[in-house]
């Protein structure tokens, strides 16, 4: 069974890059800087699901991930977390999340509809987030890990 | 430094025990099986502040207890989230969650008042929950990690 990304997952992200492991998206909702995690493995659900070595590889990808996000967004936290209840394949959110922004203090699923970024937004977006993503990668690539 | 679990965590929980890395907490709220995994480690708000050894523990830590409660519980999906936008010392949620349950498909944070367990229930839970922590504990010792 190959690997293929989630239809929902297709429609409501645009693809950054990738990891070692995992794809890179980010969801097209402009309120919030968020960027979700898919490892390239088929028809897992839960993070359990993973070998150890893929555990440890997603562990490194998301953590290193969210430390460049906390710093180039400047965040006052990080909101990550593997839910699934809609979409089964496996997928890890980082949220950017700031005392001012819409949801705050609450999780921001469920809360209001998306706000697609514009044309312009989005070009500035995936700018900024493929100059992350470069950093990320170099990060992970002098711990000596990769999979 | 020392630790010292946050005052709105002690209020909100039950403890249940201890892991190498993390206390074991049950949400005291009897609508969902909702553990929370708190590293014993002063000051650490997100999880890329741990050490990358502390890290691996985390993972193997979460992943294994997630994979525990979701066999003894049949859960039709875990829910695993370090959110902290309100109580800010490093927590990760574990939801066993049901499509039968109070918020389904929604997150559970939120929603709704949490419903204390009774002491009946609550007995019932602790007896379940230190069997499971045992097995999980017992686990991760055979995998020869622990710190």
């Amino acid at each position: 069974m190959n690997f293929e990304l989630h239809p929902q997952l297709a429609a409501d992200t645009l693809r950054i890059g990738a990891l070692p492991l995992c794809e890179v998206l980010l969801m097209n909702d402009a309120r919030y800087p968020w960027l979700i995690l898919v490892p390239r493995r088929a028809g897992v659900r839960e993070i359990f699901e993973l070998t150890d070595e893929d555990q440890r590889q997603l562990q490194r990808e998301s953590s290193t991930l969210a430390l460049h996000l906390a710093q180039e967004f400047s965040a006052d936290k990080m909101n990550i977390a593997a839910l699934g209840n809609v979409v089964p394949q496996l997928h890890v959110h980082h949220i950017v999340r700031y005392r001012s922004d819409a949801a705050w203090p609450a999780p921001v699923w469920g809360k209001h509809p998306a706000v697609p970024y514009t044309a312009e937004q989005r070009a500035a977006m995936e700018t900024k987030l493929e100059k992350i993503l470069r950093e990320v990668a170099a990060r992970i690539a002098r711990s000596g890990s990769g999979i």
